[in-house]
């Protein structure tokens, strides 16, 4: 890849593969209104506000239904033929009505089309019609769990932002560490840790390093600081570094769009025997999930062999969570290492994997690095320090 | 306020609110599934992923249903009950049937409630059946747009929180004024004035600062730069400043939950007589829309000033959107100033206030301020300077 983004050719490809479907399926085309089933099929990213937007495919075109401000800005550097543009929410006739004229245009209006919703989303204080209120005579199928599949198995080029995500995650995360002493807080350490590895990555990539809406690299605490690292999805605290915290951290990029996953325990100081303890056994399980992943063998199979060591060493108490996702254009996807999931692991498939055992009193311990199965096994690809004796701050 | 955020009781004051309109409309209870909607109605603070979370509410008790890493933190310093925690998700037994577990405990599986969604949403992979899948004698009525009107107005508490965000708004601007040179690049000015202006937030603050999500203040551009800043809503790109760029800031912070938007039209050195010409046709239309606040008045009152000053200057090839929103726990928030809008203006509601002017090639020119409409008119609460004497950088 010259730019470190998916090309305008791969997003086709993408598109053509769900026509494939729509086919199959009898369907005359898709009306789409999700950020990031949109991001992945057309390349165009964007947050979600008030104003609605949609994507509308058929076999004879792409087009993205935008408000105005969005019109030009949409056809750059994407797979679209063009926009439809509204002007304004909501509007002196709503907004919605543009939607209906062009699906109208599409001929899609008496038509079955697939669709991730009946309309769209309810966010921002948006409201308005649904799809199949404003057009009594559509057939909608909901085709979003298609979407989310095609997303499971990344290409060699999505292999390759998330390697490059990991690299400035490992980077990001030195840096981090190196500044986490007693006396400084979370935020501080965590925002400057961020700034400097922004600021080389840019520096290091310059003209192909592309901003998909991502704020370049950050690594940081999420509160998961001392006691309070018990909890495993804690958001930032005004925590300071005091000597025997345990720390879990999370760092990572979004590079042209794609992301990985790495977190570390690490202790402020030499950690006391409980701490060791805690460190060694969760170190023990992440081996053991590591050894669990092989293509071919369903998603439960992971979790099972680390809840098998959970009933060994009576760590019940402690448990919290399965032990990881698949990851991509969103920091979590199905499949879940859960022992309710029997998803079959594939050469492709980049998942994150995280056991995690939570005292309450002493700390949180949970590592996660990102991975690729592949066709005989699994190839790690966060490669920051696992071992104690390299994660001791201060 | 003692801490920076909403007490427990005002939180149990909304519940109360909403509970007096469930009873108006014969509704049994609610079960919420937003994450906006339960941080207004709880304290409860959560990023939504693939782990199904909601809120049920009758008028004996207010239930968080979690998983169960949730368990624990859902109740810390939140106006809740108690919470039912699933394992986790998937789950040997999907997870979602624990909420049912729960509506049928409380007897509302047979009644009918207030919702603000027929289930989980689809996100992050998540996949379950809805609730009236689950529970075929259950009824739904959408309770959302209520929630969000009840949101519209706001509480002095609230509006103390939008006021210390406009304050470190405004703080965190000037450090990224200060920090913006010709040859440095967007993201790197971005991040250490966002950096300092956090650091000087918490060690002002101490421990009155309540991270809610948040990650502290920010300042930045979001692409736009230079010609590009003709794309009202774009998204950072990996920008070096130059002599002559025209640029459009945002700024703010995330104070208890509560925002605040501060943005200013700036210039790289000495502008020229064109960007001198659009930036004062944009600080004349501003004044305008902040002279047709008025309490009692609708909505879009402020955008037909503002559009009837566009024909008057002929400036209709450069408009691309409406005049500003309200804004509080969300950065956009109904009402808005759009021609299409007739809702009332009343004390206590919050908005910005945003005309814009883009000229392709030139770049783009929008002030934004923030403001609360008063029983006599209209107090800005963003202070930075908007004159074009105080906004030259490098």
């Amino acid at each position: 890849m010259e730019k470190l983004r998916i090309s305008i050719e791969e997003h086709r490809q993408r598109q053509e593969k769900l026509l494939e479907e729509l086919e199959r399926r009898n369907l005359s085309g898709a009306c789409l209104f999700g950020s990031v089933a949109i991001k992945y099929l057309t390349g165009f990213s964007f947050i979600p506000t008030e104003r609605p937007m949609a994507f509308v495919l058929t076999k004879n075109e792409a087009v993205m239904y935008v408000p105005k401000l969005e019109e030009e800005h949409c056809l750059i550097g994407t797979a679209l033929d063009r926009s439809v543009a509204y002007p304004e929410y909501p509007g002196e006739r709503h907004a919605i009505y543009t939607l209906k004229d062009l699906l109208i245009e599409m001929n899609l209006d008496e038509a079955k089309i697939g669709v991730d919703a009946n309309g769209y989303p309810h966010i921002f204080g948006y409201e308005g019609p649904s799809l199949t209120e404003m057009l009594p005579k559509i057939e909608t199928e909901n085709v979003s769990y298609h979407i989310v599949k095609m997303r499971m198995i990344k290409s060699e080029n999505e292999i390759e932002l998330i390697k490059a995500s990991s690299k400035w995650g490992d980077r990001v995360h030195e840096l981090l560490q190196k500044y986490t002493i007693p006396g400084v807080s979370e935020i501080q350490v965590s925002m400057r840790a961020s700034m400097e590895a922004t600021r080389e990555m840019i520096e290091t990539l310059g003209d192909r390093y592309v901003a998909m809406g991502g704020r370049g690299v950050s690594a940081g605490y999420r509160g998961q600081i001392g006691a309070h690292s018990a909890l495993p999805h804690s958001q930032p605290i005004n925590a300071i570094f005091q000597p025997g915290d345990t720390l879990v951290t999370g760092a990572g990029g979004d590079l042209g769009g794609y992301h990985s996953e790495l977190e570390r325990t690490m202790f402020v100081g030499e950690p006391s025997e409980d701490q060791i303890k805690y460190f060694n056994l969760m170190y023990e399980a992440q081996q053991i999930a590591f050894e669990a992943i092989k293509p071919g063998e369903p998603y439960s199979v992971v979790d099972e062999a680390v809840r098998d060591f959970f009933d060994k060493n009576y760590l019940w108490d402690y448990w919290r969570h399965h032990q990881g996702h698949n990851i991509g254009l969103e920091g979590h996807e199905a499949p879940f290492f859960d022992i309710g999931d029997d998803s079959i692991m594939k050469p492709g498939m980049v998942v994150s994997v995280e056991p995690g055992i939570y005292v309450p009193g002493l700390g949180g311990f949970r590592h996660s690095d990102t991975g690729v199965i592949t066709e005989d096994g699994f190839e790690i690809v966060t490669h920051y320090p696992r071992e104690l004796k390299d994660l001791i701050c201060g």
